[in-house]
């Protein structure tokens, strides 16, 4: 007997079922690699920077021939010349001397910090430092940013903007990364038809193939939406059957009555190695999900619901993508935005209720500043308007039977 | 004189200069809008869903004969067939008739709600119904996610999964946006030499090059990186004049010295219908953005320094590419995390401060749930491993000099 399972445990099911399951490591362009995931540990190959920099314009000087400088009573410098970008210095520096210096320019041998041009005054072929600095003031130092050997990227590391920016700045332009899963897309039901056509009474048009395709591609994943199947058990076998020569993650959608998710259940009981490890989990919407595997490639059966297919999506298939690519299944952090329920809103319990909401920003008289306002759209899971007009989410806890208007919730965008 | 201006008037100022400026309109197929700009208001062109359906396995009945029903004196009705998905009822129910129903089946005329199935029991050829139901329970109603000719994707709307979902059961698999901005992007510095090269004393790898490209392409723009431009007035006009042809952004990135600043100010005023609109904002990093336009080609001067850089994208580039789509500017609510300081911190006043961060959990005594601990990471707007070793950054606002050790504060994820 399958037993319907909370969203923490329907997760650990599924995070331990993929434990090991990692996707083929490509080698690839570092310029092109956000958002992919580091199969590698990259160490940084030198010292970065590999010279003493200038951190502004100003002079280069040896910090000890400025001690004492004041308004009043100046060190006065001998200027030796100008350190020009990206060349080496004219000349070292010995003491009683200082080179004119741009942000970005190298610290002359003997010269061990930088005045700023608003603190000197240059007459004829002398400097005038009217404040002291401290030995590397103004200066980055070699190794400050990173030492040879230090870990820049760790395996397993999603990949931003600054991480493709600091392999550049170390000639690193190939990187190892785990290849974005596979996810294949299926939607069955007799009454489904596709976009294109026109529906005959009973019939409507394939919601969850495009909505499921576009977030598995947002995800990390490579969507491949292979259309509407029949709701029989063999045509689905075989078209399952069919896509695990290729895919990673196997999505069918559709299901949303007994009967048909019977035949998902059936069909992935028989595939190769094949197994339901899960079939309902305790929130709304989203209840009727099914979980499988056949051999080592996760399945997941998603309701018909538009709703429940996305909320789905987003806390079980989510994971996966990012568990077979090496990340942790889940983000650190993850980031909401605060508001207050502008209603009182009443919860079954003994579920996890995922309330969709529309923010809004109003001014109180209480505060000084606005107070982001969460409304609750309701309607049905059968009703995408309530995720089309929403802005996010909030979670009202298993144990939870209601909030009171005002109630300070974390909503997490769509 | 060119002075220098709040983050908050610099993003006046760019958004102002843009006014009226948009890329032009296409139109794809529906299934690829995720991340796209709408550029119509797109009208629901028929009813949704456009015949009555059933939310639960049961039976369609007429809910007046079910008044009074009860576990006791279940109303006994006359079970006359089965309804199958996408199929019209057999029949219709007179007063007294049950049909079985799936999920998503067709209601039948005479019919006007659904009993569950838990409630039911099948006694030969009649159906005993152990609970009443209202009028309209478990059904959608014709219209009842839209009406007709209702509003579905408001213009100006960033197309998300569930706007493609919406539009796929609405048959509408062609949608007009505006183009993705394509952003060239040019790194000048005489310091500068491509990743792929080995360094000589005074010269350091471009960053930014790369690192730009990928904001720009995660930010919604096509990006182009042109490479490195020697830091010479002439050679700068004309590379830029040259991309003005395509682009709908210019960045030009490098600059942290006084020299190559003025070089890139000469640049954009020389420009036909050029000017500089703004040299300098009162922000950390980021300080030295230089902003102009070319005819109604905005153009960015960044700082070679790669965390000046970044910020100056985010708090300037990334509000133009969303404008110059037809978007708002800003998102209306922008997500973070809350965390706590763990440690004192002072700032200079007099401009905004972003403090790179990186976040832990740790469960306190004092608390019952584990805190999320914001540390920041010091170093200069020079080091790129305060960006790469962060989790996000949090703004000190200009008029404040410093923040306490535990003071909650919002950290925006990179």
């Amino acid at each position: 007997m399958l037993t319907v399972l909370t969203v923490k445990e329907a997760q650990k099911r599924i995070i331990n079922s993929l434990s090991g399951k990692l996707t083929q490591i490509e080698t690839i362009h570092a310029g092109g690699s956000l958002g992919r995931a580091a199969a590698e540990n990259v160490f940084s190959p030198d010292m970065l920077p590999s010279f003493a920099r200038s951190t502004m314009d100003g002079f280069a000087v040896r910090s000890a021939d400025t001690f004492g400088a004041s308004e009043s009573i100046p060190a006065l410098l001998k200027l030796k010349g100008s350190i020009l970008m990206g060349k080496e210095p004219p000349s070292s520096l010995e003491p009683g001397e200082a080179l004119s210096i741009p942000t970005g320019g190298m610290i002359p041998a003997g010269g061990d910090a930088v005045v700023m041009l608003e603190y000197c005054e240059v007459i004829g072929d002398q400097v005038a430092v009217y404040r002291p600095v401290a030995p590397f003031e103004n200066t980055l130092q070699i190794g400050d940013d990173y030492k040879k050997g230090d870990i820049v990227i760790p395996s397993g590391r999603l990949i931003r903007s600054q991480d493709i920016g600091i392999l550049s700045s170390m000639g690193i332009m190939q990187i190892k990364v785990y290849s974005m899963p596979r996810v294949v897309i299926f939607s069955t039901g007799d009454e489904i038809i596709p976009p294109g056509k026109k529906p005959k009474p009973g019939q409507i048009r394939d919601i969850n193939g495009y909505a499921l395709a576009a977030l598995a591609g947002k995800y990390g994943g490579v969507p491949e939406y292979r259309g509407i199947v029949e709701d029989n058990k063999d045509v689905l076998y075989e078209a399952v059957l069919d896509a695990l020569d290729t895919a990673d993650i196997v999505l069918i959608s559709g299901g949303s009555s007994v009967g048909t998710r019977d035949v998902a259940v059936q069909v992935i009981d028989e595939l190769p190695e094949g197994g339901v490890y899960f079939h309902g989990v305790s929130m709304k919407p989203g209840k009727p999900l099914i979980y499988g595997m056949s051999r080592t490639t996760p399945i997941f059966g998603l309701s018909g619901n538009p709703v429940s297919a996305m909320f789905s999506f987003l806390l079980f298939v989510r994971p996966a993508i990012r568990s077979v690519q090496g990340l942790s299944p889940f983000p650190s952090f993850i980031p909401y935005v605060e508001a207050r329920l502008d209603t009182n809103l009443s919860s079954p319990g003994g579920r996890e209720d995922y309330v969709r909401v529309s923010l809004y920003e109003e001014s109180t008289l209480k505060e000084e500043a606005d107070v982001i306002w969460a409304r609750p759209i309701f309607g049905g899971a059968g009703m995408l308007s309530t995720m089309v007009n929403g802005d996010g989410y909030f979670i009202i806890p298993r144990d939870v039977e209601g909030l009171p208007e005002g109630e300070k919730v974390k909503v997490y965008l769509f």
